[in-house]
């Protein structure tokens, strides 16, 4: 912790930012310099927040040195985790893509994908039952009825499935279908007590990236999960909200290599949310697997314009499958397979 | 609905958009201007979505001309909605100060506290028992221990307390101990299964604006709410996020006049969080006050330094004594009581 | 300056950081931390700039610990700055209200709006001759005509007028036409070349904040100014980009209370462009004077609907003339005139 | 254009509007739906703009249905252009990376950046001769000497020479220089006399894309110097500002394919201002080029480290020949050549 004093400090001042230090625990290194004093804590600041100085007199700022996130830190490991779903990997040097429908609608429609998810060659299948609506009066998931449906559709093939909880109520049942990877939404990166009973699982989580949360936002949101005792956390970028509207968010693709570098757990990016086109998808999936990304969550459906949601962001089955090919060939661009 | 068709579109492209607005029920007006067509739907288009075109061939953009939101919004009901809350009526003429700390920490913070806020003349309270922190390393908050001193200190006065509820299964809690205002905070605006449980009950609701939620997003969230039977609910414009890093929020004092004219429901303003400085907060609070809020939601403290939580941004109680006589002459400025 | 190092420092490393700092005259005083050291420069920082340090090995950060802006700040100069404009003091108690139209679009259309602004009891005039306008294709403004029509409709009420400057080869007409306070619109606001020209003119100049500047930007475009010797500079804050789509800006009234407190110059508002709808212009004023603005800047227009350009946002003069009756009792309310 | 008319709009309303249409030369389709009714002009829209109906009475809203820009417009013209500059396309099969410094410093410098330009196989250069810095007291740039410099550096290999423009006035000079490429940079986007000037001479002109502008400004910022006659526009994306603090800007490759649809002209990718740190070009280059850029605009240095400006963002010579290999298989992945 680093807390700036301002420019007509006095030594009391200074001394009561300095006994707070010590109280804590740690020691005061005081710098004096023309225009301000700065005094470093020496120590466990994990201890400290910054509240803890900024209301004191004469004090301008305070700031943290080190990181607040300490298990998913590649501080504290340094190797690339590799998480193992089903006996798939994700994280390793090869790329996962995770296809399937927005929502699950019938036996069928499931059975479908399923069927053309295998044939582009993917080895992960994803859907929803329970979707999160900006409206009420939306369709708002076939609930259990959709994950049954999934798991039968999924069997043929033996797909891992990845679908999303969206209260920590439904745990039982993601339990009693046997979800291989829980997906945790953007609305509810931030939905602490949900985070923490995901926390509790032994199951690998995709931890979607808040709409508008900031890099460490996103890392603590997934210290939550790791603290409860589950490391087996994928991020997933899905694009942020700007100011820009000729589209629906802006896929960060930046953040696909600050992650890489700030943690050890795998990244991956959903380029369907990002754009909200279909007809972006294969610009933005190229682009997210060129900038280093570990796999993606990719909306197909057997007909997209029948789609009971997001019909706008589907690919076809027949998209998917050309876009598999170019994809394997930018991973072998920059030594990866596919 | 408006469906503007692309600059080639045939006349099949036009058949089939013609046909899926009468399937739902609607009929379609067809305007053919000289570089574009468009088409619009006649009939009630809350049947529609926009996805339900803009996939098919020949389609541009589609785009509701009808709000999405009914209950929440001022066409369905002109006047504004006072509610009451344990006597106290908020949305009326006269404006209401909540005030109180961020965090409920000891029995005699709170009895102080609520010592602090009767003699600054405000009628109600505000303190968290479950708090949600960035990081799981930090405070959580009392939990019920907190919701029972908080109770306890706010019986002296009688006030009506205001706290926040972060998970569904805390709901028999706030019941136990008779909370009278929950409040769903930023993080939490669009935890749709959430939502939908404070719709059943018949307390009234403070929902918070999400981070980055639009004006649009925030409305629908209440509706969730108010779809479960539940209309006592108050909006609460706490800051936005942008681009600026000189103060933690935005206070966007734009959404108070859109909001009083676009809902019959109070507005009211949460100017602590917005600039997370205790020294910004009597700006912002007149400011709030002259836009046309119907209330505060401020955080005082005993002793600022030593919060608990967002020391940064608490009012000491002469401070906050200071601010309602300025409030209550800018009230009086514009016709309005305190 | 604050140099924090990463985790695995060498004393090489740490030795190179010191050698720059001497190299630039100052002094490093070096705090050994358990996880980060951190090398404070002792000495005339301004000398430094972050980059000087963060490409070296080793480093993982860099940061100033004061202001890159100097006269323009609080700290080198306590008291409010008052700017004299034709003998009427900005910057003072009195608060000022600049009115009149988005542009010169006639003699009759510019003796109205002055006789209108001076019934509504203003002391200032707006009006744009030259118009920074998105399509190439719109009305640009009427130019030195403009300036003309401007200057002889302002001369029957003796007001000092305000118009914007786009290019510094329009110097010459303003100074012939004596403009009396030079507007640098938002798109300017970082046109250093245009800022450098004023900077060398003995007059007022109002410099808007860029639709997406940060306060230390803005600041340091000031700077830009002042450095060339012209002191006489007037803040104006009209509204930020956001994600928010409602309304065409958010008007940040946080800046207001963070600018008068970095800087001694005066702070007015554009509460026109800030929302873009003439119906939110009361309560955008009403919030800023609340706030601490020194002045507004607010076009009114004899015929809104008929208005060449932003008829959207104009006032009718009784809409005015309303305003500032309200605007006089807030300024009362917060011990100001107006 | 489509004017939306609110609830309770009379027959008076409506007709008001459609007056205004014919006094335009339009034509009016009225479709009455059962809560809003719709005013769809026919004839050309672009006679038009929205606040001719936004403040009439009865009018909710108004847009127009019609891009604003034209000659930029792939509507206009369907294939891609390619520029010629100096014997090299711009904008076909072939991707074009231009690299340098970020300000000519020294002859030395020059010569030795142009050496490590050629030897990692790329055909034209950059450098800064007048530099757009944030504070007055920073390094400005050498101005004609730097041309100067860097013509004769530029010489020795043939290479077009991209310079940046920051005010009119210097025009002489970039003819003299014969500058072959023009650049209007970020923070000039909107500085419409500079546009008009540039949209004169017979030079391409790489057009960097405001810190916050929205593709439609981008689009019509580059109709400003396309009405002019110069119809040799290049687009340059360079990162936009978002919340995002872990990061100078966000690079949005959204962009890249939203204007490859948009308009026919050129998109390039400035990665090294996009991400801020040398160590993210690689990702973001690769990002960029996957998403269907046609070239880059990126830093190299010959000593990053004793670099006087940006020094933190540029690449070293061995880096960019490595990272040329790598979008050379990238290229080719998605069958272009580099």
């Amino acid at each position: 912790m680093i807390i700036i004093m301002g420019r007509d400090v006095t030594d009391e001042q200074i001394g009561t930012v300095v006994k707070r230090l010590e109280t804590a625990g740690l020691k005061a290194n005081i710098s004096r310099g023309i225009e301000r004093t700065v005094i470093g804590a020496i120590g466990d600041e994990r201890q400290l927040n910054e509240e803890m100085f900024t209301p004191l007199p004469g004090v301008e700022s305070a700031m943290h040195v080190t990181k607040q996130y300490k298990i998913v830190s590649r501080e504290s490991h340094k190797q690339n985790t590799v998480i193992d779903i089903g006996g798939i990997p994700l994280g390793g040097n090869q790329i996962q893509i995770i296809a399937g429908p927005c929502s699950v609608e019938t036996q069928s429609q499931m059975d479908l994908s399923a069927k053309y998810v295998h044939e582009a060659g993917c080895r992960m299948m994803r859907g929803g039952a329970f979707k999160p609506r900006t409206s009420p009066y939306a369709f708002q998931g076939h609930g259990e009825e959709g994950l049954q449906m999934f798991r039968q559709a999924a069997a043929g093939h033996n797909f891992p499935i990845v679908t999303e909880l969206m209260d920590a109520r439904q745990i039982d049942l993601f339990l009693k279908y046997d979800v291989d990877v829980i997906q945790i939404g953007t609305r509810n990166m931030q939905n602490f007590d949900l985070l923490k009973e995901v926390g509790r699982l032994n199951k690998p989580v995709i931890l979607k990236r808040g709409m508008s949360a900031t890099i460490s936002e996103w890392l603590m949101a997934a210290e939550y999960i790791a603290a409860g005792g589950n490391h087996n956390i994928i991020f997933c970028e899905r694009g942020i909200r700007t100011f820009e509207t000729a589209y629906r968010n802006v896929l960060d693709v930046t953040a696909i290599a600050v992650m890489k570098k700030e943690t050890h757990l795998p990244v991956i990016v959903d380029p369907s949310h990002a754009g909200g086109k279909a007809w972006m998808v294969p610009a933005l999936s190229q682009a997210a697997i060129a900038a280093g990304a570990d796999g993606l969550l990719v909306e197909m459906h057997p007909s997209p314009c029948d789609a009971w949601c997001d019909a706008d962001q589907a690919l076809t089955p027949d998209e998917l499958k050309k876009l598999m090919v170019t994809l394997g060939a930018i991973a072998g661009a920059i030594g990866r397979t596919l």
